[in-house]
């Protein structure tokens, strides 16, 4: 059995969502950011670069998104999350993933965690003013170039999708307004009505 | 035929060597940065996002490092370049690739490319300052925690090594002595010896 380290708000929320999906066997374990429990010597044994996700499998652990939704689409080939027979499909999941990890997700932490680049307030107060612009230029892109319809990947329902709903949910926070992209609206609606999205939502809050 | 476009002295290096590794019939296109070629119509009429690399495939066109070398390992298996039949194995790179692009990559662009976060030259000015200080953090962890030696992934060389090879090529121009890496040096030498290495050095060279 599975077991995932998470905490709330964040991107872990994408791998929960495909666990869920997959019909895998997982346990989760919730961090507490607030009291920095992702800094402790327990949690950076588990993984040092004091992030979440992680998940802990029976050959190991594994850490950054992109991956872990990589492998329970192919742990669980009968969910069909990615066309895992087809190297240029399979590749294409990819690069979305990709996208989202090293560009959306670093554009959107530029308010939160500035710090991680910058140590000057007034830098920090800089890159806060300029998320709304980043976060809204990737999903004008997401929009119009990238997401095909109505899924991320077309017609059928892949790992892209949690990943991407993950961080649609920021805009909001982001100020961005989400209403400017109607595809990627109607995607986030289409995935609040799937049970596993529900379900984990809810287990993620109580 | 694939058809790679690159520019020189970016992380495009990682999945040229790759290609050159796992005997592809690939054409390339220089890019010329310089000339801002990136955002001229016809480049992102095949790369949207202005960015290098771009793979022309006969399926499509591929964009974003990890993916571009996870499809070059699933569509060469003969090579070798990563452990495409086990999940927990191809997991463990897609992992190691997407530290490099989220963090490490990311780290690196605050130097050249702070623009993309803030607007105010005193933040770019800072974010500029801890260049030094956030590349040797990636670095210190991947010496100490992720690289297992004397390959990235241990005793077989997989897509991960040119990726590597290629950021670590990063570490002068931002300041940081990599002399306090030893195992990610002999890395780099090791890889330097590599024919497919030299080959393609020269020939982004010429």
């Amino acid at each position: 059995m599975m077991k995932l380290y998470y905490a709330t708000g964040t991107c872990a929320l994408a791998s929960h969502i495909a666990l869920e999906e997959a019909g895998a066997e997982y346990s989760t374990v919730k961090i507490s950011f607030a009291t920095h429990q992702q800094q402790s010597p327990e949690y950076l044994a588990i993984n040092p670069k004091g992030r979440v996700p992680s998940l802990v499998t029976d050959r190991g652990i594994l850490t950054e998104t992109p991956a872990m939704l990589a492998f329970i689409a192919q742990s669980f080939p009968k969910a069909k999350l990615a066309p895992i027979d087809d190297p240029f499909g399979f590749a294409e999941v990819q690069a979305f993933n990709s996208y989202l990890c090293s560009t959306v997700h670093v554009a959107h932490a530029h308010r939160p965690r500035g710090t991680r680049w910058a140590d000057d307030p007034v830098a920090l107060e800089a890159m806060k003013r300029k998320v709304p612009e980043t976060m809204a230029a990737c999903f004008e892109l997401i929009e119009t170039k990238m997401m095909k319809g109505p899924w991320v990947m077309g017609d059928t329902y892949t790992v892209c999708d949690p990943y991407l709903f993950t961080l649609a949910g920021w805009l909001e926070s982001d100020s961005v307004d989400a209403a400017r992209f109607p595809k990627v609206k109607a995607h986030r609606d289409r995935m609040a009505e799937r049970p596993a999205v529900s379900k984990v939502l809810a287990a993620e809050k109580g």
